[in-house]
């Protein structure tokens, strides 16, 4: 039995809730399987910058890098949102990203049979979706240098951003992209805007070569336009899609629809080796915090990807997800999930997780 | 009796079938209220690549500036999408659009209701929806400089873009989509994604100091991934979209699947003064082309909205709206929109327009 060593960041709003029941489900989980955790809490967004004036530490920083894993729930909030956007609780978030290298970000768009009446599109289109979506999450346009303000030749004031990949860049995402498509369904469809933009050609022709590594999967292009279509109208055609930073951010969040609400919803940030993030793809919902209402699921099978792809205990993993699976089985619905109807009830945060232990 | 000089387009694929339908309407439609078209034909697109070597010949541009409107079909096809991009029939439009300064680009997405049910989406969440999505067409990423390839401090090979705005950019596309959400419901949501880029900075701060002269328009803001959400969990929360060049491109694709289908989205590209572009949403669907089963309605409808907009004769966009209303009442569908049902009849592009004239 190893002690494996875990990060927390509960952050803010409904964070702090929904974390107290994931590490609960999953010192349970392990023990069942002889793993043991070791937690350490730090702080990150909102809760950071209360209490240390920055949104990422740097003790957080490298309390994080010493671990095996880092779990977050979420960040943000009303309170800071007046704050210059430098100092806001997102920086936390995209400092931790960076700091850690976690370059491929993984957010399934899964429709969990017992939720498919939930979706806004039609039952017969979203029921048995099951899509990868690969996020490249340290590059693009979120991080390209130059960015900031100042004035053009008219002298007007200007905005301005840099959307730039490396042949490197791409060529890692891409490979993890490749491998995730050959453990399923071997279609990878690489999403950019290569009729336009010289960043998204680089990014094709990378794809295209690495994908000479990979015979058995089947590799298609889409433009983001397109696929942001094809996700409504066919969201079964797609298999794993591998796609740059902001184009990710927005089908995984129109993806995420697909399933009709975000509260299963858990997200996987790997890096190259170092820790990963794991996280719900929800937000804090600060509207909600503190009223012992909030949707612990997706946080809990957010543990479930660690397990998987961090910690390498498969087991656990499954342990977890079966229980989320039993009390969804067993009508369980928490406020964001529930729709009257029978052998459905709607249940507390705690409760939810009260139940779950029970299943464990 | 003025005559109104229309330079017309037809480009590849469908084009020509569709445009063919469209003037002949056009022309009808406007002799009942006395006003007559002197029609120009020009190349651009693929057509034009094969005629001159380029994608928009300089003599369609003048021909384009001279005129009162431009009408365009559609462009592109398989025969060109090996050519380097620089040379490809997508160039032709972002030419004629920065050659226009058509930079506010208008699209509506309309669910009529004689189709309520071919939208992947549950009937009752689109059903009355109508949501202007207004553009910002010949600025952003897409004309944004630098750009191209490069290589970075490391020596690796790097595909670059810059997304740039500025104020006056942005204050002018505020503008019109505060003046039409005026006319409209009142409410602008203006898209950006502030809480990590500057260029979305300037965009919501402009948008801001703009809306100070729209008191009487509700202005909202959300980030992009969060709107790609929204436009499904409720689309009818929107009224007018206000968002930069590639946002909206991603957008008002996603906005037009709640339709169902492209088959009847027109938009127009207007300028401050010049002659404006009016084009169907949908492409130039080259598998398809030739075989005259193509939806010839969006085209009719761009032509609509062309007379309302650009030549100020509404009369003539009220009967062709009417007539377009009255084919789908009578049941005709093209192939694209037809679905099998008591009192709908499958029929060809040129049968939709000869019974299209009937209604005229
Ligand atoms: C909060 C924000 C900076 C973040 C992003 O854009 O990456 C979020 O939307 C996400 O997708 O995790
Ligand atoms: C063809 C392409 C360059 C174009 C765009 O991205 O603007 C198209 O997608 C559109 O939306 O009109």
């Amino acid at each position: 039995c190893k002690v494996h060593k875990v990060c927390v960041l509960p952050g803010d709003g409904i964070g702090p809730e929904i974390m107290d029941v994931a590490t609960k489900a999953l010192t349970v989980a392990g023990s069942k399987e002889g793993e043991e955790f070791e937690y350490k809490y730090c702080l990150i967004g909102g809760a950071a910058i209360d209490a240390t004036g920055k949104p990422l530490p740097d003790e957080t920083l490298a309390t994080a890098k010493e671990s095996d894993a880092v779990l977050l729930a979420a960040i943000g909030g009303y309170k800071w949102d007046a704050l210059p956007s430098a100092q806001r609780p997102e920086r936390g978030l995209l400092a931790i990203r960076a700091g850690l290298n976690a370059f491929a970000n993984l957010r399934p768009a899964i429709v969990p049979r017992q939720l498919a009446d939930s979706s806004p599109l039609k039952r017969e289109l979203v029921e048995g979706v099951d899509i990868l979506i690969v996020r490249e999450l340290v590059g693009g346009i979120y991080f390209g240098q130059p960015r900031g303000f100042g004035t053009n030749e008219k002298g007007e004031r200007i905005g301005f951003n840099t959307d730039v990949y490396s042949e490197p860049e791409v060529e890692r995402i891409a490979r993890v992209a490749f491998e995730a498509a050959r453990k399923r369904g071997k279609r990878l469809c690489s999403v950019e805007k290569s009729n336009v933009l010289e960043v998204s050609q680089l990014w094709k022709e990378v794809v295209i070569r690495v994908g000479k590594d990979y015979p058995d999967v089947e590799l298609s292009h889409m433009y983001i336009d397109n696929a942001a279509m094809q996700l409504l109208r066919n969201p079964k055609y797609f298999d794993v899609i591998v796609t740059g930073n902001i184009f990710g951010d927005i089908l995984s969040d129109e993806a995420s629809m697909l399933a009709g609400s975000l509260g299963l919803l858990p997200s996987a940030s790997i890096s190259g080796g170092g820790p990963g993030i794991y996280e719900p793809v929800h937000g804090s919902a600060p509207d909600i915090a503190g009223k012992d209402i909030a949707n612990p699921l997706a946080m809990v099978l957010s543990a479930a990807m660690m397990c998987r792809y961090d910690l390498s205990i498969p087991k656990v993993a499954d342990r977890l997800e079966a229980a989320v699976n039993a009390v969804l089985d067993a009508g369980l619905r928490t406020g964001d999930i529930y729709k009257e109807a029978p052998g459905t009830r709607l249940v507390k945060c705690s409760e939810m997780g009260a139940e779950l232990m029970k299943h464990l």
